[in-house]
Formats: structure tokens, sequence, C-alpha cells
């Protein structure tokens, strides 16, 4: 052991001759909390040739552990050891060039931030789609200059509209007014890629920075304002992260730290100057495009080919796939993550893509962070419409692989079959509402159904509308929604009626928030600027908001759903001797709900009244439903 | 205390003042056996007034633990310890009467029996449709007496047909040569039932005597006999047998032992002297029918309405539902079982409507088996087509409500796959192939996938071959069910192209075997009684089933499946450097098989043989299929 020591310390001796002319470009985190359970902190050295550096460090309770060559000599990564250190900057010593580095005093314990629950209300928005506002600190600019072109053109549903950061937190007022108690915007992370045949990365997810708010959207200062303004009227603010893949323009691309930094890499050689990824992924035997396929993440059964083609394969050329088996790779992503909680205040996480990274090494970021802030929530997007899929992804599942410790999941099933049975006549036993009672059926498979997301859109689905306007469909849909045991998630512009389908475009899912922007010929964050029918859905929605709000009867009540009868949906929380019923009418037709049939949820109650419409309606006798109506009884 | 049983023994004299005048109609179960594990013994006495008797008995380690008495006058339940008792007849004093019951001998220990595993190969028959003889000791009868009146006539699909045990037991050879390893018979026991608007209970599933073979197939001595040629012959039996309903004419019926012996059964009174079950129950409002859904049973919301209808409602008016959480009824049923294993020595039992009886009872049924008989096997009609919901119902479950204690399932799901599989093209994620593959993820929810039971058609589903006669489907469906981890059942007559639908009737899916009645212009049991066509299925059949037999990569071997690619279903089995490689086009177009993408399995093999063929094929180039061609590859 001591005669490799000896060895690896002449090979270093060589190595800091090179690295004493090495330039330090960046490093990553830009600085660091002190108190973390975890004591290990990785810094991502960045600069020509720094990777044969010598480090010391010089500071009490701080030491380096390891310092990391990886293939490329552009990188070093430095392995400390800071359990027990205060707060404060030390110095590092990067072959001779002093180098500030700060230990920040944390602003609360790990235990003490609280993540969205099923309490709360998610409503999603796409900074870019959302609102415009130039922050009053600042200067108007039309374009933000970044290291590649781009175009901002609201006329183009793929190219960039202009929406930031600033924007959402001058409009805090409109959701808190709505009911909704916590916002998830779609990735704020720097997306410095050129436009590519009219398509641009306004969506987010290809991240070319993991420290950096993206310029377009504002700055992480602006970014921490938002979140403690919405933290003051009681918004909570979750944050949307990609660990699967980066962006094209990443830094890593092009000087890729270690052959295996990202999964099937050997193909970027391929690609020519000029040439964009598609065009060069199309060509190249080496390329290797996922599957889309989850089931062998789950399959006993599963073939290594198969199992490759899921989590190695890229999602698209222009996304390059991260290697979360590297664990310098997941060291980054775990880091990362942690920066934002303590440096903005984020109250949750919603991560993109979810199994299609390594189930592994992503059950240990969620150990880690369960660890350190057990009242977080994290939310995986886990796209499959089979509910005993799902499930098996979600924290403590006895039937898993791998134990994600993932808390929270998104139901895909009750996405989808809202939008069957919204077309659909309940009168055979798979379709209509009879697909959601099937689907809650599968709950026994969730260790933890009440912290699972539920929806009816989202940015990469069809609006629930489709391309018509039927509220009745709607109002089904959202009464059930914020009812069940699920935690719901709207996505925006659902209270004044935005409609669309992706078959047009996937902007087409994604317009303007009409006020958001200069120019706007109405502004429909207020009621004299929306129109009357997108009144009656807002005030509809608000109202029920407001009464889902600290209802405990929704939040911790059991639940009893009934099997369809007579084409009726019924679905019942009970808690402390209160309870809340809601009745929809899966046909077309008026139907009759014997009330006699629901005696054991029912008992004895026979004024009760309808939160939707404030109506009173007794329960003595029968109950007419019109064609598609909804109630949400409570007494 | 004291004073209570004083109470007691006072009315207990006042009682056998009437008790004295009583008769005893029978006992059940008519023998018992020594040193079983569990020293209870349930004595169901039948008498007029019997209830109040008086009981002694005097034998060594013998004593009354209780009497029972029911709301019926007319049965009294004796619950005796026999603990450490010897085999001998002992003298039960009932009332003065003195009645002769003996311990019998058991001929071998609980653990010596076994069931039949995936090692085996079920054959699935109907013995009123698959052959009649008389046994050479009988003289010949058109027509056995019953209390009720019947009759036999094979131009009608739903009366009688006159098949027997002693028909099967003269066909055993006809099994061995086919290469199947153990035979079900649907219910053998009576079903003393008048015909009714021309529906019979020939298929055995309404119990009058849950002690007794119904005379037409045969006696209790005819079925042990058969059961052992069996055996000699290397052929198991599986016994079917019904916990959840009895048969209208069972004696229960017109005298029910006490209130809650079965569910629901106020609606009886209702019944006219002469009016059918069917016809009162359509008038009566206390009828409750089953709602044949499954799924509360297992949802967690299930409100209790729905599940008393699953669970309490009647299968049909005819078949009387059974309250198996009735102890005394639980306790009947779990001797019957017993009396049967160690009477006749049956090697499994297949039991009817699982899910519908009640899931702890049934659970205790399964545990008392177990531990008696820890190589002996049941498996469970669970006809759910979601393979999560089967799974649930299989021994240590980890998501169950209740554990079932039951250690094989029916495979509903590939059921039904396999039957939309073979009409479409493997051309879409969710079509052809890709259903069966996906079937198979869901093993992650099974504890034991290899005891699952997996069939491509039964006595309640439409034949494979539909109306129609699509060998190639055909043996790509039973080319699969006999390599996959699987236990596999066969029906009766696939081996000769049998087919039919049910919507002719379910008459039509149980055909006659030909060759197996009298009068009969063939016989398929033997080759020059078969078509050319019937014989190069039977040949192609017989000869995968003695592959199989004993084959420990089908029996033992991993299992790797590859998402169907290029239309191409792929699923091996490895063990101990042996493999086993089943290839199905699931096009009706030539493919490719690249098999290269199969390396993990294919090693180094070059030179395969095709067990289907005898074929040799070269796997250093790529495979071409023929339109829906299978191959089961071994090296």
């Amino acid at each position: 052991m001591k005669r490799i020591l000896f060895l690896a310390a002449l090979v270093l001796q060589t190595f800091a001759m090179k690295a004493a002319t090495a330039k330090i470009d960046r490093i990553e985190p830009a600085n660091w909390y002190a108190g973390l359970k975890n004591p290990s902190l990785q810094l991502m050295v960045y600069g020509k040739d720094i990777a044969t550096a010598d480090v010391k460090v010089d500071y009490p309770n701080v030491k380096i552990d390891s310092l990391v060559r990886l293939d490329s000599p552009n990188y070093l990564l430095v392995y400390l050891n800071v359990g027990g250190a205060q707060p404060g900057t030390m110095t590092l010593n990067i072959s001779g060039k002093k180098v500030k580095y700060e230990l920040k005093q944390r602003e609360m314990s790990g235990d003490k931030r609280k993540g969205f629950t099923n309490a709360d209300v998610l409503y999603m928005l796409m900074p870019d789609r959302f609102a415009s506002a130039v922050a009053p600190t600042k200067k108007k600019s039309a374009t933000i200059p970044m290291k590649t072109k781009y175009t901002v053109d609201r006329t183009k549903p793929s190219l960039r509209h202009g929406g930031n950061i600033e924007g959402i937190r001058q409009h805090l007022d409109y959701f808190t007014e709505l009911g909704v108690t916590a916002l998830w915007f779609t990735p704020v992370l720097e997306n410095d890629s050129p436009d590519n045949n009219g398509n641009s990365t306004y969506h987010g997810y290809a991240t070319t920075d993991y420290y950096r708010v993206d310029p377009r959207f504002g700055t992480n200062e602006e970014y921490r304002r938002l979140i403690d303004e919405a933290h003051t009227k009681g918004l909570k603010v979750v944050m949307d992260m990609i660990f699967n893949h980066c962006g094209y323009d990443h830094p890593w691309v092009s000087d890729i730290p270690s052959k295996d930094w990202f999964n099937k890499p050997e193909w970027l050689q391929s690609v020519k100057e000029g040439e964009t990824p598609e065009a060069a992924a199309a060509k190249s035997a080496q390329y290797l495009q996922t599957s889309y396929k989850l089931t062998p993440v789950l399959d006993p059964y599963a073939s290594k080919v198969d199992m490759s083609e899921t989590v190695d394969g890229w999602f698209v050329p222009t996304m390059p796939d991260l290697n979360q088996r590297n664990s310098h790779v997941m060291k980054y992503l775990i880091q990362n993550s942690v920066w934002w909680i303590e440096t903005v205040g984020i109250d949750g996480i919603r991560m993109d893509t979810y199994p299609y990274a390594d189930a592994k090494a992503m059950a240990s970021w969620m150990k880690e962070l369960n660890s350190e802030y057990p009242n977080f929530n994290v939310v995986g997007e886990t796209w499959v419409t089979e509910p005993a899929y799902t499930a098996a992804w979600q924290k403590d599942s006895k039937v898993a692989k791998v134990n994600s410790n993932l808390k929270s999941v998104m139901d895909f099933s009750f996405f989808e079959k809202i939008n069957m049975a919204k077309k659909e006549d309940t009168d055979a036993w798979w379709n209509g509402f009879n697909r959601i009672y099937n689907s809650f059926v599968y709950d026994y498979l969730y260790p933890n159904p009440s912290s699972v997301m539920a929806f009816i859109e989202n940015h990469d689905t069809d609006r629930f509308l489709g391309e018509g306007c039927d509220t009745v469909a709607l109002k089904q849909a959202l009464a059930l929604l914020l009812t069940v045991n699920r935690t719901p998630q709207l996505y925006y512009g659902t209270e004044i009626l935005m409609n669309g389908t992706k078959s047009v475009t996937d902007g087409n899912v994604r317009k303007d928030f009409p006020g958001g922007f200069e120019g706007d010929t109405r502004n429909a964050f207020t009621a004299e600027g929306r129109t009357k029918q997108e009144n009656a859905m807002f005030n509809w929605l608000s109202h029920l908001l407001h009464w889902r709000q600290g209802n405990d009867v929704i939040i911790k009540g059991k639940q009893t759903q009934f099997i369809p009868f007579n084409g009726i949906y019924v679905i019942a929380r009970t808690h402390n001797g209160r309870t809340v019923m809601t009745i929809l009418n899966g046909t077309r037709k008026s139907a009759t709900m014997p009330v006699k049939r629901y005696a054991e949820v029912i008992g004895n109650a026979q004024k009760v009244k309808d939160v939707l419409t404030g109506r009173y309606y007794n329960l003595s006798t029968d109950l007419e439903l019109r064609p598609r109506q909804a109630l949400v009884l409570e007494w």
C-alpha cells in the first residue's frame, strides 16, 4: 500500500509541472454550505490542463479526501471532507493559484424544509409561455445575449416567446386568488442551445449549466426573490430537474470528462462541423436511441439488450444521456440538487424522465435527500399508464427490484383514464368512470397513495379540452381530481379554458397566457380581461380550490369508492365525523342514484350541501342527476 | 361461569328427552384418519330432531370437545378431539343409539404426498364428455337411477352424454402416449339435480353430496381405482372442488342448518313449489347475484356493498352461496378436502371460483393443507385478466390484504393475450406478442411465477381454434406454453384439433371425444382413427410433451425475454450450460431475426437443433423465419 502511495506521489509531481500552467475557468458548485450530514464535497474544477494540478487547503476541519483525474485533462475533481467545518471562506491552493471558496451558513437545518404534500395543489406552468416582465431594477431588453443564436417570436409555436421569472413573480397574487398552493415551473436552468429547424429549447429540458438560471428567464437572484415572495404568500415552489440527460451544448459534450460520463457517447465523434445532432445520429450505427419502453426496469426476465436500450439509449440526439452509474456524475447531480435547495429555498423537486436514469443511482440520491431533508418532497416523472408499474417506483414498494426511495410518483394512469372516460358513457365494466374506479383499485400496490401526483393534463399531453370546450366534462374531472386520495396538479390555463392538441404542434398545448405579454389585447389575469365563460370556470375552480385548502376530510380522510352503478361513480372521504361525497353521472342521460345503496357512508345524513354550487340536497330520497352532473356533497 | 354450565346442563336434559326419539340418517365424514396434525374432528350428524341428542364416546385418546346445535333441529355437530388416537373403530353413543365410527390407518404421512408442479403438464377433461365405459365387474346400464330426473342425450349439448370414470380409466395409456403427466377432471361429486330447461349439471359444479362420486360417473371405489392405476403409469390426478357454493338440491338447501350457513339465503323462502330457482330469483328483491367483479377483494377503498355483492352474492340461483365465515361450514369443507386426499390419493386440487369465497377462511384452509401436506398443491381459479390482480392471490404476495397461502393461481392474462395475439400481427407496442411480453413483465408481482398455471383454453372459454383450424397459430401458442416459466395446462381434444366457440353454446367447447362413446364412427384415441391432420397435430404435441418431461432447462431454467423486435418474440431458458430458445414470428410475413441482438443468450452457439422439427439451424448468421414460424432451439 505504501509503495503505491509513493509511486502515486511521483506521478503527481510529474503532472504538477504541467499543471502549473493550468487555467481555472470555474469551480462547481461555486460555494457550499456548512453543516450538511454528508461531509463529502465534490468540487468540479474546469480549466485547460487542470487535471494534473496539485491541491492544498488549510481550513479547520476541512481535508482533501482525494483528487480524481478524469480522461480529459481539462477537469479535476477535488473531494473534500468538510464534516464539522464552520461557515467561512477557505483558500484552495490549486497548483499555486489561490482560490477563495466559501462554506456558507445554512438558513435552516434540513428537517425544517417542508416539501409539498397532498394538502397542496400544484400549478404547473412554462416560464417561457406564462408572462414576460422586466424587473424594476433592470432595463428592458428585447433579446438577452447568449452564446448561441436564438430568436424570440411569439408567432412560432416552437420558438421562444419571452416569458420569464419576473413575469411569474408579478402574478403571484393571481395564484393565491385562484387558490393553488404550489407552483411547478418547467426547468429554469440555462439552455444555451441554438434554434434548430424552427425548434428551440424554450421548454428548458436541455441543460447547459446546472448552476445557472437561463438569463432569458432571469438570474439566480431573481429566482430566489420569486421563491421568497411566493413563500410570504403561502405558495411553495417546485423545481424541475433533469438527471437523465443534459443539453447538447453543455461543455461536457464538446470536452467529455471521461469515457463513461455519458452512456453510449461514441457516436458523437461522427458529428461533422455544422451538422445537426439529429442528422448525424440518423446516419450513425453507434447512436443508441432509448426504446422509450420502461418495462425492462421492472421485468424479472429483462434481457440486457432491452435494459440497455431503455436506460442507456438517448432520449433524443440533442440530449446526451448521463451515466449515473459513474459515481462522480451522480455525486455532481446530487450536490446540484442540494445546492438549489439551500441556495434558493425550493420546496420540492420534479425529476424529469425518472425511470430512464439508473435506478440504483437515483435511489441513492433520494436516500441522501430524504436523510438531509426528511420533510422535503420529490416527484418523479414516471410515464407509464399501468398503475402497477408506476407503483413500483414509489418509495418502499414491496415488489420493486430496487427501493427507489422516491416519495412521489406521477399518476399517468389517472390522466389516461379520465381522458378516455370524458368521451364515453359509463355503461360497461371497462368504460367511462369504471376506468377510474379500476385504476384506483391498484392503490393496493402503492406504499403511499396520497403522495401520488394526479393530473388531467400537462405540458406533454393534449389539453383536457382537446380542441373543444366541454366544461361539463372538465368540471367532473376537476371535482374528482381535487377530492380523491391524491396530490393534485393543475396545468396553467385550465382555469381559463385553454385548449389544444399536440397533433397540431407541441406549442399548441403550451399557448401564451393572455395578458402575460406585451401587446396582448386582453389580460386574463383579471376578471375584466376574462370572457364570461372563462370567469365562470375561474370562479368555479377558485371556489373549489379554496374549499380544499386545509380541508382534513380531503387531506386525511379515509376513502371509499363504489363500483359505478346506474352509470354513476361515487367516491367518498370521511374524517372525524365529516364526510365529502363526490358523485359523477358518467352518462349523457339523466340518472338516478339510489341513496340506500350508499348507506354505509351516508348514515343518517339528510340535508347536505353541494360544495360546487352551494345548493342543498336531501338524501332521504333518491338523487336525480342531470346528464354528466357532478356533485361534491359535504356534511 | 359455573352457573352458566349448570344452566346449560339443565337445558340439555330437557332436550335429551326429545332426542331420544331422534333418527340418525348419516354422519359426515363417514370415517376419519388417525394421526393428522389437526386433532379436531367435526362430525356432522344428519337426522330428524337429532340436534338435541346427547353424545358419548369411549375410545382411548378421543374426547368430545363440544356439541354444536344449529338452527335446524335436524343437524348436530359433534366436535371430537382425536389427537393421539390410534386407528380402530370407536363406538359413538348418540342418545343411546350405538354407532360405529372408524379412524382409519393412513396410507402415508402427509409430507409424502407430492402435488403437481411445473414439471407437470396438466390435461383437463370433462368426465361426461370424454369417454363412456362399463367397468368389467358391472352390468351395462343405460341410465343410472338418481333421486332427480335426468336424460342422457348426446344430441343435446347441455344434457348428459354419459361419459364416466371408467371411460377415463380405460384410456390412461392415451395420456401417457400423448405425454401429459397429470389429469384434471371437472368435478366428479354427486350433482343430483333435475334437468332444467334443457340444461343439466353434467359439468359437475352443483354438488349435492360432498362425500360421494356421482353414480353416473361411477363410485368412490372406481375413482380410487382410476387414481391408483394412473399413479402406476406416472400420471397424477387433480380433483376439482367447489367451496364457494353447493348445488340447489343439496340437503342443506331444503333444510338449512343455520341462518348463516349460506350467504343471503332469505330469498329461498319465496321459491314456490314447482317453480325453478331462476324464475323465483328473477322475481325476488332479496336474491343477491354476485357482481362477478373481483376488484373489491383487492381494492383498498372497497365499499361494503360492493364487497358483499362480490362474495355474498350467488353465482347463479341454482348454486347456493356457502358462508365460509361460519366456522362450522369452513371446518366441514376443510375436512372434506382432507378426506378425499386420504381416501382416494389425489395429487392436487383445483378450487373453483376461488376469490368469490371468503378470503380469510380460504386462507385458513390453505394454511391447514400446507401444514399437513407441505408438498401437495392447490390451484385456485382466479379469473381476472389483470396479472397484478391474479398475483395478489398467490401465497406470500407482498401486497395482498390477506395472505391466501394458495400456491398456484391461474393465468387468465396469458390465456387472454395469446388469444388476442393469434389474430394480430406483432407490429405495435401493444399488439401481437407484445401482449405476452408485457404480461410476463408483471411476474415481478408473483411470489412464485413457476407455480402459475397457464393455458390457452379451458372448459369455460372458446377453443383456441375458434370455429377454424389455424394450426400454425396453435403451434406457436403451444410451443410458448410448454417452454415458459409456468405450469402448463392443456384441455382435452387440443391434440386432435377440437374447435368451437361458446357463442353457439357452452357444449360447443365441450364436445365428445370421438371414439369415447358407443356408436362413434371413429376412434381418435388411436392413430388409425385420427385424420391425417389430427395425427400431425397429435404427433407434434406428443413429441414436445415428451421432450419437456424432466427437462430441467424448462423446469428450473432462468428465463430471459426480449421485447419483440422485427415482429419476432424471443424467450429463452438457461440452466447448467444448456439453453432453450423459443422464437416466434408474430407476423404473417417473413421476418429476419438479427442473431447478434441475442448474443447474451446465444453466446458461441452455432449449430443448434429445433426441438419441433429436428432440423438444425446455424446461429452464425441471421435467421430467416417464415410467416408465423415457431422454433424451439436447444443447445
